[in-house]
């Protein structure tokens, strides 16, 4: 096979599509670190979980044994919808950049959501639904998530309500409209409508909110009506399972060509899609059976990576939610407001942090106006306006390729390009214009926000 | 074949893309007819319209008798970058519907320009290369045919000056960043740049612009400028010509299956897509091979089909254009500012004109807010959110499954589903919001606008 002519896009057939979801954790030796209770500071199990989460989100976030996990046919059937996605050669990337790399991406963004968000957001709706719930809570930022969340509820019949950081809402009225199309109820946060949201509006009026203050209100409500539950679109390690089904897919078509990458690249934000992009790959690795490059991309202006600390942390700025040890920039720490790259988390998925803590993958952390750069360039050859956050691996993914050209490498690289940057036009703008700043944090402003980490037994 | 169980999706492979263009009028007794000079009433041929368009470009527009046009082997390479596009089985609307039939939908807008536009703009976009030009004009309204032309130039290093309609530059500056994103130059119409630009300003200080005040600026400047030529997104031969790879794809992809379609259904603006999409099932009608019902859908509020003169008009409102025949509604109709759902040309491509009055294809008018109806209903089930053009021919789908409901009969349906809503969230809204009304231009507007059509020797 390995001599056929590689298409410019591979496309698997309905039967080649994955029927099992890849858990990386049953191949790590270390397993990722377990939640804690904010309170007492024990690890949290099935019981304590409950309230917040799904039953089956909660076995799927606590098994680190299980390989694979099935894919329940109704999601598989979902999945048809805008699955398989392409695993596409970059041909024309490769010309322009007169590399003798062979380059690979694998994009998540043909469907309503514009990214690899609904992989998950339909998974989550499912077992919701199965558990005979009325219905979601969920925040949402730029707003990706929760459309994909909206989209995942109205197939099913399902309830969904989305609080949006109200900077968003008001500057982003499009991506709300399209929730609206898919009949989600989308709330400005902080509001009116929970008590956190009426304390944070008394203490700071006037305030354009943040993910902190939308997560606190989306729990309040799952957590104060019956038959409601929050779900989380990154980070928890349910949802790099879910994500997992990218890279499934996208090994799958490799190996149908008998192509095996040397370097893996992804964006990670809260790394639920390089988690996902990497399982069956890191699984090889982890195993011993074969070697891979995986490098995670980041912002200079949010590295949790690269400059944070591997601690455990609150995962919202509202310090409600439960502790998770991870790469943090700590809970407090707000990216500048000229960043427009999205990835604003300021921590990391726990199985990352250990297998990046562990060695198995690097960082890289990249300059804003340099991955619009790449932005652009690749825009204009491949024919896809990319989002921010994507862009980032494809920032790394041409310094690679560029590599090669130098060194004469024949390297095969493998990146995920997550979604459209459709909504993401402002951002596009400021550049155009050159009003685009490369902002990076002070090691000051770092130290004031690791001195504001949790106190927990057993972490200095 | 048939027995086969019909996936979701069904994508053609590299090597099954079309080779050719299927041109319809060599099928056609009664030829499209020609383009009339408007000072002398003359046809216009080769050397007449050698100053405005591109030479292999009139060459395809004036070929009524080639069936099979050779796709270059640059404008198939890049076709594979976006295409071939999905034949996608309805099974979701299928079920929402409990409609016995069986529908299917070609769906054009994974690509950024997101619509079917880029069949073309890189195939006029080719020609102007391979011509040696240094560049193209156009005009734009929405902005998705201004976004494919700036793609296509993009790829092919060819300068690209877009006039974009003064008020939806305004309203839609996404649309403008995406081009700009592209490299091309966007200019607001009318401007000072051009003398017809200037004249109108003078005259109408504070205009917002029409279509076809920005039409008459790309000519000018095309006109006036060497190595320079004016392109246009729809209406004529050669861009339906060019659009037949949709349903050249669409037939072949059915064939696979064993599958035979009854009805046929597209919306029609200036005819291009949905003529793209019948060309090859409309042949074998002509021939006498098959029979398909097939039906144009347009806005009520912009119904040159079903309320139109069947006359040589001018294709636009500056009525600097050559005149050609068409089911027009008077090139000084404007559509209500009220209508949100595109569509908005007054006239018809000569070859569907051409059709519909020789009884081989039917038109139907829909209601705007029954269009964003069937879009939302649609989008819920589909995951899909579809653009307003596109939205007419859905809504007439999902009347023929219900009327299918009604009578028990399993009928095939197909239509075209040209584009993503992305870039249209400010009519979504105005739906969402109970805004939107159903205008309907009253007979006396219609006959004032008739009266203005052109004297044409032999024309009443």
């Amino acid at each position: 096979m390995a001599t056929e002519k590689i298409p410019y896009k591979i496309y698997l057939s309905e039967d080649e599509m994955p029927r099992t979801w890849y858990n990386v954790r049953a191949d790590m030796k270390n397993k990722p670190a377990p939640l804690l209770n904010p309170g007492t500071g024990e690890p949290m199990g099935f019981d304590d979980l409950r309230p917040v989460f799904c039953d089956e989100l909660i076995r799927q976030e606590l098994d680190n044994d299980t390989r694979e996990i099935p894919i329940p046919q109704e999601i598989r059937d979902f999945y048809k919808m805008y699955r398989p996605s392409p695993l596409v050669r970059a041909y024309c990337l490769e010309e322009k950049l007169q590399t003798p790399a062979k380059i690979y991406y694998k994009f998540e963004g043909n469907n309503t959501s514009g990214s690899h968000k609904l992989n998950s957001a339909i998974a989550q709706a499912y077992y919701a639904k199965q558990q005979g719930l009325k219905g979601v809570t969920t925040e949402t930022g730029a707003g990706q998530w929760g459309t994909a969340l909206s989209m995942a509820c109205a197939y099913l019949g399902l309830d969904c309500k989305v609080f949006m950081v109200k900077c968003s809402y008001e500057q982003k009225p499009f991506r709300r409209e399209v929730m609206r199309t898919y009949g989600a109820s989308v709330t400005p946060s902080p509001s009116m409508e929970t008590q956190v949201g009426q304390k944070i509006l008394a203490e700071h009026p006037g305030t354009t909110g943040s993910l902190g203050c939308a997560i606190s209100e989306a729990v309040e409500v799952a957590t104060s009506n019956p038959g409601y539950r929050y779900v989380l679109g990154s980070v928890l390690n349910q949802v790099l399972l879910h994500q997992s089904v990218i890279g499934v897919e996208a090994k799958t078509a490799l190996d149908k060509y008998g192509v095996v990458p040397d370097v893996i690249i992804g964006c990670a934000g809260g790394g639920s899609n390089l988690g996902g992009l990497i399982s069956p790959f890191m699984g090889e690795k982890l195993r011993g059976e074969r070697d891979y490059q995986i490098i995670a991309v980041e912002p200079k202006s949010c590295p949790s990576f690269t400059r944070g600390k591997y601690a455990y942390d609150f995962c919202d700025t509202g310090m409600i939610c439960p502790l998770a040890k991870m790469y943090t920039l700590g809970s407090s720490f707000i990216p500048s407001p000229d960043h427009a790259g999205g990835l604003r988390f300021h921590g990391m998925s726990t199985i990352l942090s250990q297998l990046y803590h562990d060695g198995y993958m690097e960082a890289r952390a990249v300059e804003q106006t340099k991955v619009f750069e790449a932005a652009e360039q690749f825009a204009r050859v491949e024919g896809i306006l990319p989002a921010p956050e994507s862009s980032h691996a494809i920032r790394v993914a041409i310094d690679e390729a560029l590599k090669c050209k130098e060194t004469g490498e024949e390297k095969t690289i493998l990146f995920g390009l997550t979604g459209t940057g459709y909504f993401d036009m402002v951002a596009y703008e400021k550049f155009h214009n050159g009003e685009m700043s490369n902002y990076i944090p002070s090691d000051e402003e770092l130290a004031e926000s690791f001195a504001r980490l949790p106190k927990v037994p057993g972490q200095e």
